[in-house]
């Protein structure tokens, strides 16, 4: 078993958790950390034992022995990263956004469909059992025609203001994982409509929502609809929902810990309770892990790795026809958007 | 306690149905039940005890010792019974609709407003617990303000093309509960937008839907969206979730039967299962009944009968708002609809 | 359709509850009443339109038109009052217990069976829909061969201590349902062992308990398990599972509402959340409903009514076996108890 | 951060899974491997990237640069290489049990004592989310004091007869996770008492039990019941559940993935269902990582780890008390155990 040299770009926490799993896969092995911060490069270089750490993610790409990179910085670097990477001959993973527009994205996936090299982009709710076991079953017929689609995504609270100015918008940031998952489940998207608004004030003030209901019209005559949340007083909510002729798939928001309590309130009446998950780190370890794993079995079986270039792109593509409904308050084409 | 003579019009399923209830509420007796259709009539009468019948209900409303009527009869009778039954100042209970117009509608009711006598819509969704205990939790600001809305309201199978052409459409005929329930616990509604289509070519020939998809936008700036299907292939589908800055309450559909089978597919693998609710009946059983127990309750009390003559019209208005978004692709403001 | 006039023996709270059920059973009248309770009497009379009413459960036996006596008296005027009814040949439906002795059971039932009035014991939860339809599961052989048995049956709140002096015991009071649908569901119990205690010193003095696990060995091979107590901090808490060698069935304890609110702690984090049966009423008031509802059609239909004369013996046997394991601290055969 | 060495002793399927979960704990470093079997071997050195790799056992404890072991071999080598790494000076994790009876567990326990090094025994489901979280509640007198206790330990299918037969029997191999839950959750044992039988033949032929309901009296006055089955056709069935004077904790089993599927019966009518846990691995993974990350975070810190020696012999203890009364047919006190 080959084993495939990495440069882990970013050493946040996103990036500790990756190198955490890195860990764990057979075939791969931490060569290179970069990060500008030292105590979490140098957290990241204890951790993985790399040989290697840079301030400069662009130098990492170029260390000896890295063989693939993981872009795990800021969203505004991975466009040029995935250029560098590229054209370095490495694999890459990617998070998601490869950038906050059209143009730059197609740029950056157009020197990796040159070049050749392997890419998959962190749409990480395809790896998570529920939602890779229903799409199994889609596929299988089980549901038969797609009618209907639900999902929710709530986060349990925004980030901060900083953040959010350079989030490209709560559509791009965050009901992009939502999106994704109806293309991934149901297909492409003719039409997209969008109702929603600000109702905190710093976030009108950007011209960014914060909650917002998304209805999609698919290809093949499904219709589906996506409710987000910035906030979420019970901490992080993501259902989905897929209707179809032959039967209906739930993927729900169990409790985090499969513990009930049965007691008394202060009423005197008797209740059951859960807890219930936080936010995207508890609810979807097992799909960052699983996203791993399935990146480097990619590349040791020298099959093309997915979600791919492409779903970066159309995924970004209906996030942008969204966000354009939802600031022109109208239906938007998503061939509108180009 | 003043028992209420009660004339039970209209003896089909659903008039049989009260009729049962009816011999269960202490304070009501019927004493006389109208049918064209000999046998439903004798049946009713049989059951009842009833002492008078008719075949035509117009007869029964001035029956001896009738106090009160229950229009169960086809839809385009209930807007002229109701004003015979007020001209003859009986109290009124009235499945929905009153009529599949807004004027014969308003005409209806407003005999009733200017005879004033008691009156009652019979949206039963109201009466079902988990409902009536939902609006107490948001009347209370548990939930603190409302946000989003989801329905999700299908049937096993559509009626026969014969009652879906007097039926005013799918959004009159079935969606009208869901829109009812969304005014219900979030409040009234400005805006409404609807996507879907006929899958079925015979209900498009009636230019009908049986997939639809109906966004809301509330007075009060929160956005509720509801699906609907006029077939569901694993049964009676209705959940309804209302998403608020301090939590969340779910309306589920549970098992029908609270009994878990475990057990090996053949394929070999480990399953657990139960059964779902096949339709309107078996779910909302008890509150048929306690929709009628509630309309006694006000006669013996003295006390205005909810859902009202108002909420008879506005969901109607609705309704009537909604079909006309999806005739004409377009948002549609209730203030249009008059 | 022949109408069966009924006579009410007992109208405290669950003789209400039985009196409004008949009420919407088609083939049943009331037609006399009787407590010696006279606010009680006279609700039940008003309540069901009875003729006649009398202080004297006796008299109300041989009141014109009684076909059948439904005996919800305090228990210790069971046998006595079946025995009258019997020698009057009135179809009998008795509450559980017959007696608290074996004696005296089987002298009751004796003049039934030499009589041959209907008779049926009001073992209700054999009528409550997840019981029903494991025992047509079981009977299908859905899950094989029985192995294993476990049942939950704890109280809100003990009785008061009176009525406790008078119970016939723990076993005998309140583990008798799950005794009984232990014997429904799996079959004959040939041994009984008991562990428990009475936590509750005034419980104590009676020479009663008040939690209990009971082990029973069914004639069939199968062992099984229950568990009982006195008091819940939150409520009714009723489950039964049943093991066979192709799979397992569990009657669970659902929410009372099928409702979830999810919300945050006061420690900040997120729960969900549901509320609790309260008590038997709550729980199984359909089952009561269902029982009578299945007596009168067999009065109908001419059938014999079940749980029969013989489950009412077999099941208190059981209960003085289990009582008698307790005091003893040993394995009782059922066949000792005779 | 200090790094352990660790020699992995018996490179099975347990073996590897736990060489995995070390690749990700930071504090750990796998420096020499250990097994028989040539392939296993390997697989395990290649995996963890140790730099030594032995056929025998005992020779890998005395490899350079190990600081730790993992002893995840055939039960009988466990109390000899116990001894082995203890008077090394090793820090010792033992998969249970350390041995088949009282005599030599406590022998090699005595080593430990005597040396001081560090020891942890593998039962993996104090770990486990809701069992660590249920007893966190118990310790902070969520349910008040303990009245009953139920847990249910089914394997989807028997081991092989000859596993079966050096297994110590279905209370030490299978039930004793059962009843270090009961120790875990509830306290120390007084008595306990058995009813069960081996329905498979071969299995009776071994003089050994598949299925089994044992009874525990908590010193603390509670009761306990656990079922146990060495066959269930829907997969591993593990469950918990505790009674208290406050309230009730259950620790159940949800299914494997959180996704419900509704469809139509062949019989028409609809369901919803979902996957179950097939065995142990699949249900406890997290346990068996969480439980090496605590070994090495204890060693880190210094402290003692847990479970400990002293829950390696009292479990064991009582495992071998059912066993005596399942064979004696009896009630076993604890005291006789010695």
């Amino acid at each position: 078993m080959k084993t495939f040299g990495v440069a882990l770009l970013g050493c946040g926490r996103m990036g500790i958790e990756h190198a955490r799993t890195l860990l764990s896969i057979p075939n791969a092995r931490v060569v290179a950390v970069a990060d500008p911060f030292a105590p979490a490069r140098e957290a990241a270089k204890t951790l993985t034992r790399a040989e290697f750490d840079f301030v400069n993610p662009e130098e990492a790409i170029d260390a000896p022995g890295v063989d693939a990179v993981l872009i795990v910085t800021p969203t505004a670097t991975h466009a040029p990263l995935i250029e560098a990477a590229a054209k370095a001959g490495k694999a890459i993973f990617c998070e998601k956004p490869v950038a906050l527009t059209l143009d730059r994205t197609q740029a950056a996936l157009e020197v990796v469909r040159q070049t050749g090299v392997p890419f998959q982009i962190g749409f990480n709710r395809r790896f998570d059992p529920p939602y890779s076991k229903a799409k199994e079953k889609i596929l299988a017929g089980e549901l038969g025609e797609i009618r209907q689609f639900r999902a929710v995504g709530r986060d349990p609270a925004p980030p901060s203001l900083e953040y959010l100015a350079a989030s490209g918008g709560q559509f791009i940031d965050q009901a992009v994982h939502d999106l994704d998952a109806a293309r991934f489940l149901v297909g492409e998207v003719e039409e997209v409509m969008v109702w929603g608004t600000a109702h905190n004030p710093e976030i009108a003030a950007l011209n960014d929502s914060d909650t917002i209901t998304t209805m999609l019209r698919f290809k093949n005559g499904a219709v589906g609809v996506i409710e987000n949340s910035r906030i979420s007083s019970y901490g992080y909510d993501i259902t989905t929902e897929i209707f179809g002729t032959h039967g209906k798939i739930v993927l729900d928001a169990t409790p985090k810990t499969p513990m009930w309590q049965y007691g008394q309130t202060s009423a005197g009446t008797g209740y059951l309770s859960a807890d219930h998950y936080h936010f995207f780190m508890d609810r979807f370890l097992e799909a960052y892990k699983l996203e791993l794993q399935a990146f480097f079995k990619s590349l040791e079986h020298g099959t093309s790795p997915n979600p791919s270039a492409d779903d970066a792109f159309e995924s970004l593509r209906l996030g942008l026809a969204a966000t354009r409904s939802y600031h022109e308050k109208r239906v938007v084409r998503l061939e509108e958007v180009v």
